[in-house]
């Protein structure tokens, strides 16, 4: 941390400050400018992250030197590889991952898996519980979709992506669930991030609508610190001025949010456009860019979905989409991932 | 709900949304332009809610044209003035609600009690329970927090404002607060609202960073769903690209939201500013738009404050404080709220 | 300027950024803590500036210490207080400016003059050269508007603020504005904020949509550095994701803005809003936190104004509505300038 | 335009809404609902333009249902390709459009040009006139600028890329520019628009920091409705919330631009980045996505670049930079233009 003092502060001022630094464990290096006085306070992490000084007497500015997140930092290893029921994701494995927003029935859930998993898709996603805007919407079938979901894993093989929103619900979840989604809008409830990572489950922690990514970051030291390491970082699109599209999908997000952690980074082309017809557009530039997966809809007839049908790819189109977004992962070094 | 058809509609295209419209229980308005054709669905507002049309063949566009929350809604009833624990908030009563950012000791909390009520505070607010970004950050008192605030509460007098994070903790915290914060980062946690809901405890509902005015009516429309009216809305501050302050205090909200809902608008300056000097001329700003309420941090020593110390009033400074802010409520037709 | 070296940056590395930064006419102080290095460069703030050393090898990050304007900041000098033909702005005294949106007719402008007048107004505002987002709409009544203009101060006395866009118009705004406003879409058109400068005229500069104040206040700088002193800055809404406004009017750069800098600052609430409901409210905020001066919109009918009707509040209701400011003004210890 | 009338509207208030519309010479359809009354207005598109009722008595909302700008948008015609001195753009063109940031010394120039031009590059960029946002950073050199480009157009046979920022040197810059660029904080100086509209050059047109598509577009209007169809738009990225990187490039922008529009689509990766390591992987992504050209700065040597030097590519890495954009090309059915 640098402390940038006022251009009058006092020497008693920079006397306390330098005080407080050593009292928290730091150490304080000092460089007299012509303008102003700086002072550094180096040392642990968690020394520092104890300094309040915004506002205190004589000082200017308070300037972090380093990140606030230390398990989730590319500095500590290599990018993680990580394993779901026999797919790699991360390095040069990409994983598809696909199905419906919604569970709405056997049929259309066991067709949806059969179709996606022919495609080559790594996992399947559906939702049980629903975080919807209005309380009037459809909120999911609940423990009944969950029943679902475990017979489509019976028949496909494929691992289960499921959202959970209320810790009261893990048990039931995660007899499905291999990996354990966290929404957008719960991304900075702490409780069900705590939670989540005591389960020890694989989890994709989905970027809040105006999240920096050390805000995410810091929602997977969460995860990470009870223990937990299987952590998906996915981008699904922030929140802008432009109101041309649903969000403004940040694919700059792919290569700094993997300069900055080892965790994987998916993207989820779908929400951030509501457009079917901006999912492919988005998905190659995704994978161009070198995300380690995809998050995508598909629905059998998406004019008769339940919630989301605009954003979802038709399964008709789906082998197609497939083998395009196959080709764009080649040029970041990348090829789809295999059952083990 | 207005459908804009593509130029290049077809009538089949033009009959099967007719169709639909009316399958949902609407009645469908149709307007042939020269180059669109527009369809009106108008009826009632769950049934409208139900038709999914974005991206169905054929349509262009589709506006909304019923706001979607019904109970928070301003058409159904005028202002609402609640009344916690004595103290009126709303209509010409303005709410005074301060205290500290957490619970730190008793000592600390007992002071400043009696400093903001001794200065006309209609409420005390303080944190047991602190939703943190960092997972080594200072978390709360937790549960000997509630019971300090209940001593607080004793000796004073005063309502006591306080948050909850976690459904868990619902029956603790009920205990001890006459008013339930929900946090900005917890705005969309529908678990967390429906609970809150079902509690019948007066509720202080904040805005999340990058929630839209609609979304926070909806947000509220869960508690009141659940058959309790006693919601505040609270503005905080909302993210935008402006890097000289921590966010940026949208006080447009105020008259906007008094004229779309009739629960009253609280605002919190410091969190917003995150500096003790700019509270004051916020306050007062918020004060005259017609707030019903302001809520702020308060300290003893806010060098000392474990956290957000940079934004606390000092107690010495409240009472002067608390008399420019009354000044500024009688610019909209409002005085401090008294104990009944 | 403070540069954080990467932990793992080589001596050579650190070696070679000391001697650019002494290359340049800057002192190099160094500090070496566990896991990074720590450089400050310290010196003339256009020495500093020269140094571009992000992205250089071995570093992380450069930390800017020194604000990037000098003759806009508030270090060197205490807050200015302008004179306009007569009328202060800055320190105690608060300029109501008011007017039409754009010159329409003879008979409008003069007769709107005269109620602004009346109420306390300190000048008159009027647009003859309109920046309009689309090439169809109506852009003013270029000469002919500036003629009128010309009548209006005449008769009243009152100083005119004018618009300038095209720097081939400068003789003829010159000629009757007072004080030119450069609009929000132009703050860094350079061009025309060197010739502004070099014009000597006083000016009243918008921040842009999305203008942070550092920047803003840099735009001022180009004025400023062609010794032209006379400078308002002018917050009128930025873009945000809200969409229930058409700007989010930004009240917290007011105290902002005069710690900064000593310029005064001015808040224009007609054009956040785009709604007369909300001028109100906005306009007696603006004082109570502490604004030099508002600029608003009126107009005799509004339902027949050329432009921005909606915004403009109507003249039968000036009177009072600046009645409700001039109280408000007092808050903020000032009041209403008066002709000298 | 749809008027949506209040709840509460009076058959009067319905009255007056269909007289003003069909004043303008547009029809009005009226549809009554339980709740509310809807109007349409149909017509001409300019004839409804000049329709202001947002805020006229009983009015509700005013929704748009046409798309302000005629001329760039893609109803009137199929994609543009356009030719610049031999090279084209658009359809499956994709041009790469490369060189330095700033024209700094005859050497720099013609070696960067030279090393573009063999890698496959379709024109060259480079800067006479800079904006800066501080008035005491290099300017650019101006007239000795643009002769240094005759020289490397000469040289290399290549079309020149250059910013006009100032209409007074549109003779010197039409010397030598193929293609004018107008920069991002120039997209509503409509002044310089409609100049160079008239000027029958070429022109690149950035979008603004903030600027919506709809604004982008009818920028591009005020060029077009001089009669100058050479526009190509150009997305570099926007002002977010983020503050890990400089700007967030909106790479959704290349789909729905060319949705809402004929004209062909580059993209800036360099600015929107500010950094090297970034500027590969968003070009992929831009490829991929189906932009039709981006537009990159190289240097040979950028540590000691005068601007913008950590953005810039090294001139040795350029040849593998346009093999992999060039094989990302492919995945959006596109190949480099060659010259004719």
């Amino acid at each position: 941390m640098m402390i940038v003092m006022k251009p009058d502060a006092t020497e008693d001022e920079i006397g306390a400050i330098i005080e407080r630094v050593e009292a928290a464990g730091a150490r304080a290096h000092v460089s007299k400018g012509d303008e102003v006085t700086l002072i550094g306070a180096l040392g642990d992490r968690e020394h520092v992250a104890r300094l309040e000084l915004e506002g205190a007497p004589g000082v200017a500015q308070v300037v972090p030197i380093l990140k606030p997140y230390k398990l989730a930092s590319h500095q500590l290893r290599d990018a993680s590889v990580l394993e779901i029921a026999g797919r790699k994701i991360g390095g040069e494995n990409f994983a598809l991952i696909a199905g419906p927003c919604t569970v709405e029935s056997r049929d259309l859930l066991l067709s949806t898996a059969q179709v996606v998993k022919d495609s080559g898709a790594a996992m399947l996603r559906g939702g049980a519980y629903k975080p919807r805007t209005s309380p009037y919407a459809f909120q999911g079938l609940g423990q009944e979709g969950l029943r679902l979901l475990a017979e489509a894993k019976e028949m496909t093989g494929m691992p289960i992506v499921t959202e959970l929103m209320d810790v009261r619900d893990m048990e039931a979840v995660l007899e499905v669930a291999d990996v354990i989604q966290v929404g957008a809008r719960n991304m900075q409830n702490y409780t069900l991030l705590s939670e989540v990572g005591r389960s020890g489950c694989a989890v994709l922690l989905k970027r809040g609508l105006s999240a920096t990514l050390e805000e995410l970051l810091m929602a997977a030291e969460y995860i990470l610190k009870e223990g937990n390491e299987r952590v998906m970082l996915c981008e699904r699109g922030i929140r802008t001025f432009e109101t041309a599209y649903r969000f403004t999908l940040d694919l700059m997000a792919i290569p700094v949010l993997k300069e900055l952690s080892h965790l994987p980074v998916v993207v989820d082309p779908s929400h951030a456009a509501g457009r079917r017809d901006l999912v492919l557009p988005l998905s190659l530039a995704a994978a161009a860019a070198g995300a380690d997966g995809i998050i995508v809809e598909v629905h059998p007839d998406p004019e008769q979905a339940i919630c989301d049908g605009p954003q979802a790819l038709r399964s008709a189109d789906f082998a197609d989409f497939a083998a395009q977004v196959e080709r764009a992962t080649a040029l970041a070094g990348k090829a789809f991932t295999a059952a083990a």
